[in-house]
């Protein structure tokens, strides 16, 4: 029986607790999810962890000890470097599912892409991070890591890769103060200059911009993978302060298609059944926005056996709906009938308090569209409602007359709060940063000016690309 | 059939490690899953359910102690009465999805078709189970009840149904010795003849027969849930012993079809999904077996882009296949091609250790048919394969040369070790069960005779039973 | 672009224009019908066929003419025995499509499991049909055969039957007289006494038994197909007058599920895009009846991006269509606003003239379930509304307000008069008449009484069935 | 973008034969299709519209004739003024389903958006032509009409155009000298400036180019629907010549859902039933190339029971391919297993002679991609091979051995040529061409340049145009 949710979901349990705390960092918004695979274990692990330790250790600041590698060296700041055995562990489940990336690494045996690469990289720690360092490294390059989040380090590979040598700067937990510490170190090494950057969020580029411009006579390129970060670096551009070539990873075709289409595909059905057990043929369901999000959630639960309504306001998209099989309604017609909402449009108040009034007993309200803000979920914290809260991310909001509609995840995103990104997927991100940085680093002079740049089709569509994440 | 082993799952809820008891009551095999949402959220209470009682408590025989309830009565014995008022809380959560037994209590404001009706039940004790009971008691009956099971009882709702006056004698993790001990104080009790049995597993019904065979002359009809009691019941009945009528709901047309075809095509993507994270687009996967199981997993893993290939040795079914667009195989045929692998055939060693040797790496096997069988396991534990348990009810099987194959609930059913069986499908059953009850008890005199029967379609088919389970 | 109607068709066709002869031929309603593939090309070949024979022959009856094949014999009556050549190459591209009776052929080689068979046949005479014809000789059987309907016979293929040798008696356009002056010399040879009867509809065996019961001294059994046919069996059977072995053809479960489920999975679609050209995509369909004809065209709808409803009274095949993600309405609900409306359930009147006032200006109308009362079109026949013939099978019935209601086939079954049966489905048929005739002639004294059976799975399931008709 | 050979199409539907003719009109392919709807009544109507005429009339010129309609006028000049009446109805029919224009009317009961509006047109003059020119007079504009092809007038059409006082030049099977003088007459008329042009193909606008080049000082724009047209419009705005703003009505995003995704998905099972009769379920397809039109032949057949394979060389379209469940393959992978082959790839010599050879027995080839290069079927016209014509548009095509592979449309587009386009599709396009002309002649000073324009979006998702078009 699966009932433990993965660290990261518990990593975003505790943001959500702790808001003001995340608000402090508002451009960490909307990073993706870890997958399970991985902080499950690491979570399993920590009783017999902790034998590595001794109790007192947890209390200490990594950055108040001294650590040594096998190899005896310390260039790394970790949790605990005797996890390393546990984290190793999980790099190889990892790498299970990562076969494009191994795939990689063995076309590299002759040829060294990235020989000579110095990358300094700033994004979540995880089993499949590890991965894709370990790709880079193996295909020349040399890396230093820190964390783009305060809490999505895995500790155990964290430790893993500065057991062989890596200079990670990085723990769960981190104060902010730690945040931007381990982000000096990892720029900043005596006798050694990055030129490729690797950025999930932008606050590397921005540390960089800010403390060491002079770094950038040696940048050939930044990778930059998250919606956020790839704003900046537009604004740069657009304002002339853009002083390398930038490969937007974010945007990319594979990349889009696999975290709306494919990936919700599965998440809506992973994440209703892990919180509600609700059984999906029969129930009426009606899905708000038919975008990629929509169009995968719809065909998810149509194949179920769901009778799927849609609302949508673009036009093309009302007719794709339609010709789809979708009927589309006003999602007043139906409040009342729907057993199940989800909301996919990327707008505000999509669901207000008035409909949620007309909602009928039993039913189930949930978001996979943007951020938090769709379902007006301010709207129920008044007093005649009452809030049970009956499993994790499950609350019964009851009406005074004893209706109760169950909200998941506060409104939050479904597919992060309650189900997990396949490794898959994540393998897909991984392999397009690796192509990026490859790309930009032996790119002829001349190719790339000081501009934001997708990466090129005839790199996504590479044969390394397809013939190893594929069966084909 | 996939239901015998469903004791197992019990086990693997609470009592994964504790094998040996386990095979003491090898006859209690076959007992359907618990709902998640049950079991879920009386995990999550102990510990504040614990504040109620003290915990010295909790090591003393609920035979040795004295409990009244509210009322101050005192005939039953839970292990803590005290736990009413959770209990209370899970039921009414249970009502919500179980519509149909709802409306029948509302039908029955006027009549009372089981008025003067003295029910025996021996079931699972769940929430679920506790909201047929209030139904049958809103009927007109009166019951008495004890568990079919020794682990499975929910003590907060064992508790909350002593608490209004249901005589429950049941507790989680009963010994044998308490087991017959409850079932005799079910039976037993002075001044009060039973003319009704409610058995799943046929344990109440052996004893009837073996202790207290003079009951059977009021007794007007047994109803059995599962597939072992309710092949006793023909086996009595063969040998000319069976001396009342008996309903078979197990085989009845709408329990078969939620089981089986409509209840699979959704667990087989929780299962895999909660277990292994494994995204479906794009996986190539063989389904041994095209009957109602097969035809569920199989539409479900096309509906995710799962490329699927289906072996099948009956030639009606093997048509079917074929014509819902599955391309027959021999296993052999794809068993070095295929992701994943998962048995429904109800036959023995569909995949054997050949087979397995020749997987790939990563690939998947699991088990959706007839218990644990399917596939050679034993076969597996040898000493130059390595098992390494990545997560509960999920092992990797290493081979020498390092290729892994995951081997998920130790192919024992994967649709009750690692999914839960909605509470909407619960409804379903007991909703069946009661019809069966009100049917026998009302039955004019020679209706029916001392063998088994199905449900008479009429029944249902009947308004309330479709019109309250489906938005209809 | 297809624009010729097959033979059936046009006989069809000619059927709706001559009601009364046709109800002359009561028990002949309900055939099936031919495939194109022959039809048509027989159709085309009109003009150059004609040239084999001088135009007044055409007006001569072939009971007045006297024939010789190239062998010189002359024991049939066809239309025009030298239209041979080109009936042959419609046989041989028929037997493209029929694979399995092919290979029946060749596992005879060796064993001829019809030797000393001598069958008599009376069912529509076209190319599949001849296929089976010459199979069963080649299996060793004598055959003489008549045909079962006045103007579905293909005369050139019956011409290719005579040539060859089979004593056929058949000719499109014969009279009543003709029809049971066939069946008359079919039976009555002198110096040979049938031992099997091949029936579809009943009407040759009707003969037997009310002109020579005492060629039932011989006969083995009786091969039955239609639904009218399988009828009389049975009423003789109760009534005690069966004195052979029926063999029910009509219901085993291959031809059940290809003539319904499989088959108008196909041809709703065809027929409706025939004769309307109507996109599916995005249209409102309420589809009445969710037996199989009603799962086949839903799950077609659903496909094509149909918004489908369902209508249905059985609460199991209510529930089916709920959780196949069907909404359940009343037709009243939705028939203001449906863009079509499909009838299969079997049942009268489904579609009244008040519902038909209501539709919206273009909706279709159309039936596939039983015969041709599900939509109550002699309501339509008034005064007030104007029949606009369209084209072949589309009638545009025109309200005063000058709103149109497309009715197609006159309400009629659409699949059989708009779309055509597949060889490959007539293949399973005749596979299946094959084997029956097989397994009566050859079971051993006592297997089958004077009784209708149902042909053992064993047979309908034997590796020849399968293994030929599906790709495995 | 697989209409440049629709006019083989045209040819095929009535002049199949006559292959030299159209080769003199090569600049005229790209021409999309007739709806059935039509050309088939049209082709109904001749003997009866044949009464209106003499038959002698039918071998004058309509050049030399003089006809007046009933108004007294003669400013058109068709085939035969008489079958005004006919040509009514047939535009009735199609007014059903072409709602948008419908609904453009009624809103321009009031604006008159093309009030000073003289519109020059050269497109097919079929039924929904008219709808949409009698639309455009509808909202205020005058008219002067001729064809782009020699063709594809529907006489009756024309007539009925006239009849109410559009000045129509155009009769089917005009010679090319009539073509050109059709289309003077439309341009040329004393007193009379014409300030847009509707243009299908390019052949108006190269002609006023050529002639009138004076006209462009009054022509507020051109819009064109055609791949041919749009080209040569590119080209002369690339050569700086392109004197006016044009719209590419082409290229619109509803044009191209509509002709290739949904439009596909519906005629390849149509086409495919309507020459082979074909069973889909169970049958094994090879679709190479998963564009918009492999998609949507892919999602039809796999919803019909077939197994499916895809070859595809673009990465991206593989990955999705793989993601929604079909097994890529090579197409000598499947060769020999696959009963159906589809090519719409876009590319030359998808199949190969020596991919033919090794096709079975009874196997299917068609094309629904670009042009008639895909299949080599020229590789298949050898002494060795025998061709047998079985129907319209199949031939058997016949190797030594016996094996026969089945043809259609010797390698044309099967859409095209054996299929249909719903009115509901050219409803769409027709509507796209109604706002463009809207949108160019409203436009205000410097919102268009000399350049070559997409629809605006607003435009083509106003509410009219998806209100009226779909159930919304």
């Amino acid at each position: 029986m699966y009932k433990l949710y993965s660290l990261l979901l518990l990593q975003q349990i505790q943001f959500v607790e702790d808001k003001q705390e995340f608000s402090r960092f508002p451009t960490k918004a909307g990073r993706r999810s870890l997958s399970r695979s991985i902080s499950q274990s690491s979570t399993d692990s920590y009783s017999s962890a902790a034998s590595y330790t001794d109790s007192s250790d947890d209390e200490t600041s990594p950055r108040d000890k001294t650590q040594l590698n096998s190899k005896g060296t310390n260039d790394f700041c970790v949790k605990n470097i005797k996890q390393a055995e546990f984290g190793r562990r999980e790099i190889e489940i990892a790498e299970q599912d990562m076969s494009a990336l191994i795939s990689l690494r063995k076309r590299a045996q002759g040829e060294k892409p990235l020989a000579g690469a110095k990358i300094i990289g700033c994004t979540h720690i995880t089993a499949q991070t590890a991965v894709l360092i370990e790709t880079l490294e193996a295909l020349g390059a040399q890396c230093r890591w820190t964390a783009c989040n305060i809490y999505s380090t895995q500790n155990e590979v964290a430790a893993a890769l500065s057991e062989i040598g890596v200079a990670v700067f990085a723990w769960k937990g981190e104060s902010e103060d730690d945040f931007w510490w381990c982000i000096n170190k990892c720029i900043n090494m005596e006798g050694w200059q990055p030129n490729m950057i690797l950025d999930d969020g932008g606050d590397l580029t921005h540390w960089v911009y800010k403390k060491y411009p002079n770094v950038f006579k040696k940048i050939r390129g930044i990778v930059e993978e998250s919606v956020t970060g790839v704003h900046r670096l537009y604004q740069l551009s657009k304002a002339g302060k853009l002083c390398v070539p930038a490969m937007n990873v974010n945007d990319s075709v594979t990349k889009q298609k696999f975290d709306n289409l494919y990936c919700c595909r599965e998440s809506i059905l992973d994440g209703l059944k892990r919180t509600t057990d609700v059984m999906f043929g029969g129930k009426q369901v009606v899905v708000c926005g038919y975008g990629e999000v929509g169009k995968g959630c719809t065909a998810a639960l149509k194949a179920m056996g769901s009778i799927v309504y849609v609302t949508e306001i673009d036009p093309i998209c009302a007719l794709q709906a339609c010709m789809d099989g979708f009927r589309l309604v006003k999602l007043n017609e139906v409040i009342r009938q729907v057993d199940i909402i989800i909301t996919c449009t990327g707008n505000k108040n999509v669901v207000t308090r008035d409909q949620l009034d007309r909602m009928k007993n039993g039913s189930i309200v949930c978001n996979m569209g943007h951020s938090n803000t769709e379902i007006d979920v301010a709207s129920l914290r008044t007093p005649e409602l009452t809030w049970e809260r009956v499993r994790s991310q499950v609350d019964h909001v009851i009406w005074p007359d004893g209706k109760r509609v169950i909200l998941l995840a506060e409104g939050r995103l479904l597919n992060l709060s309650c189900s997990t990104v396949p490794t898959f997927v994540l393998s897909i991100t991984a392999t397009t940063q690796a192509l990026a940085l490859i790309e930009l680093y032996n790119a002829p002079e001349g190719r790339y000016k000081q501009d934001v740049y997708l990466l090129p089709k005839k790199m996504v569509t590479s044969d390394t690309f397809i013939t190893s994440n594929f069966n084909y």
